[in-house]
């Protein structure tokens, strides 16, 4: 692993996908943890900050950890943007790069934030659904990380967090659903209400405050306060199921009522993905949930859901700047150089066509 | 030649291109030319209808002109709407099916239609810009006729005309133009006006009352009496070649100015048209009119004039029923069915697929 290979590359752990990956995306559980004794992050002197990401990163090591750090005051802001449009770290950790950066395990499954809202936000991330699994894994690196750091932790409340939503477990479970059935049927909207009121929050894909775009939905757990990690991963695993479920039965409707309509959107979709010059990076979000559509209902047979998993990484803006800023160094880069280069991106992508330049 | 084989065939003499093909489509001379001591036709009875079409059949047949024959009454409302799509009939010819017909040469370029608003309308048609050659073919072909047909004739006046805006010469020149540049630019409306000024007429592609698609438009000269066929050719001539000068500078300026989004454009008129699956004569019309000016700037080469020539007459309603109507006898045939029969037509024609079914 190094610094390049960890930003040019738009594979990552969970692009492979798994199980239930036509509807499930990505599973991911994150822990939150803080040291004993220390003032929680935005209460840390910028010197405290960098002192204690040393102390994590020895942990790191004491713990034979073989995690390929990343200081934020060392990569670009771009760079830093490439981290959150694979899901390796948080949108919050660009609020300030001084004494931030995240740990990142060879396979680019596990992350481990410094100095995001809490000391350390450990996250497990896999391909489709598989909460067990990363919640499995995420509890050994939890307990060979605590050998080495000491958690500030109450006997009465659990781990103690920057946040009180985050008090007891620092648990949150959350997974990367594609619903296009449900939300063009109109469904979602009844559903989301009632998984509100069940105590999940549903988000777009870059988590708190963003939107919804491509008919992805992050959907996670709010509370974890009197709930034992078993019980979050449980509940929300059966949600998903539940979820999957209905909208496997949706897409069926859907196709049964509009299969001449359907198949036109999908098509459509494919003609323009592989043939425009020049694309915002909503219009690709757009359709690239067409194409998802399209490989599940075995209507696209030309790519298939990692290379789209991948695309979703590659079409963001930071990746495309990179891109960019790789080919001509220090340029002003514009919006409209950025969409030419991103319908590049997706043609070479989808057509299989090899660009080494 | 045979019916089917002029219906079923959407390649005609036109298609094939020609002379400034990329902006002229086609250049076309029609004679308007009565019989004398007849009614014309909108007076004649049915069996008067009836005789006179006998009549011009044995004159053709006298002069030795082998033409093959289509009378209206023989024929399916969506065969002649066939003609129409393939220019050799006007639309007024669909009005009353009785006692009405076309005559055809071999190679579709000249056709003579059986009491229209006259009692014959003698056109021919090529590709390009090919205006005196059509008007040198029609007048050899007028002048043969009328060795066997007594041609309704005023020495001062000219030859007597039904409408009185064709008496005189009773010669309409007129070409179908593609200005895709000039109507981007919005310089359409200032020429159009001055060309109105000059006498000349600006229609859709399909004549009188027809709006504008795909950028096509029809003009022809208004004015007939006081001037000489020759005259009539020479000034349309100089017309078209000013006009095609002013498109093509408006295509270099188009380009230079909007390169980027000039090509997606092109592009994604080349996606959509060569994967939709459902598609209304509207949307293809629009989309033909973007692949044409690919094809004329070089950035399409997967296809050619021709092609699309012939695609301007086999997406429209008639010509796409038909085959519907080959497929499935007597069914009823839906908005739906055409539409995406027509994209199917597009596809297979833009991707060199030979569909034998």
């Amino acid at each position: 692993m190094n610094t390049n290979k960890l930003l040019d590359n738009a594979q990552t752990k969970w692009t492979s996908g798994g199980n239930k990956g036509d509807i499930v995306i990505s599973s991911r559980i994150r822990l939150a943890r803080n040291l004993a004794a220390k003032p929680f992050p935005h209460l840390l002197t910028e010197a405290a900050a960098r002192q204690l990401a040393l102390q994590v990163r020895e942990a790191l090591a004491k713990s034979n950890l073989k995690y390929f750090y990343v200081d934020m005051e060392n990569i670009s802001p771009i760079d830093r943007q490439i981290l959150v449009e694979k899901h390796l770290i948080s949108p919050a950790l660009l609020d300030d790069a001084r004494g931030r950066g995240v740990a990142v395990s060879e396979d680019e499954a596990v992350s481990i934030m410094v100095n995001e809202e809490d000391h350390l936000r450990i996250q497990c991330l896999y391909g489709g659904l598989a909460l067990n699994e990363a919640w499995q894994d995420i509890d050994v690196l939890d307990q060979k990380l605590s050998e080495n750091l000491n958690y500030a932790y109450d006997q009465e409340l659990g781990y103690l967090t920057a946040c009180p939503t985050n008090v007891g477990t620092g648990l949150r479970a959350s997974v990367m659903l594609h619903l296009p059935a449900l939300t063009m049927l109109k469904k979602t909207g009844q559903i989301f209400e009632s998984l509100g009121q069940m105590g999940f929050a549903i988000r777009g894909i870059f988590g708190e405050g963003s939107e919804s775009k491509g008919h992805l939905y992050q959907i996670s757990n709010q509370r974890t306060l009197g709930f034992s990690e078993k019980d979050i991963v449980e509940r929300l695993n059966r949600v998903v199921e539940q979820l999957a479920e209905a909208e496997t039965k949706a897409r069926k409707d859907l196709f049964k009522k509009n299969q001449n309509s359907m198949a036109d959107y999908i098509w459509r979709a494919w003609g323009i993905m592989t043939n425009a010059r020049s694309m915002s990076s909503a219009e690709a979000m757009e359709k690239l949930s067409a194409l998802r559509l399209g490989v599940s209902e075995a209507i696209i047979k030309q790519t298939n859901n990692v290379k789209l998993n991948q695309l979703l990484i590659s079409i963001q803006p930071g990746f495309v700047e990179r891109k960019l800023q790789t080919e001509a160094p220090n340029s002003q880069i514009s919006t409209m150089q950025r969409d030419w280069a991103r319908a590049e991106i997706i043609r070479n992508q989808l057509l299989n066509i090899n660009n080494n330049k």
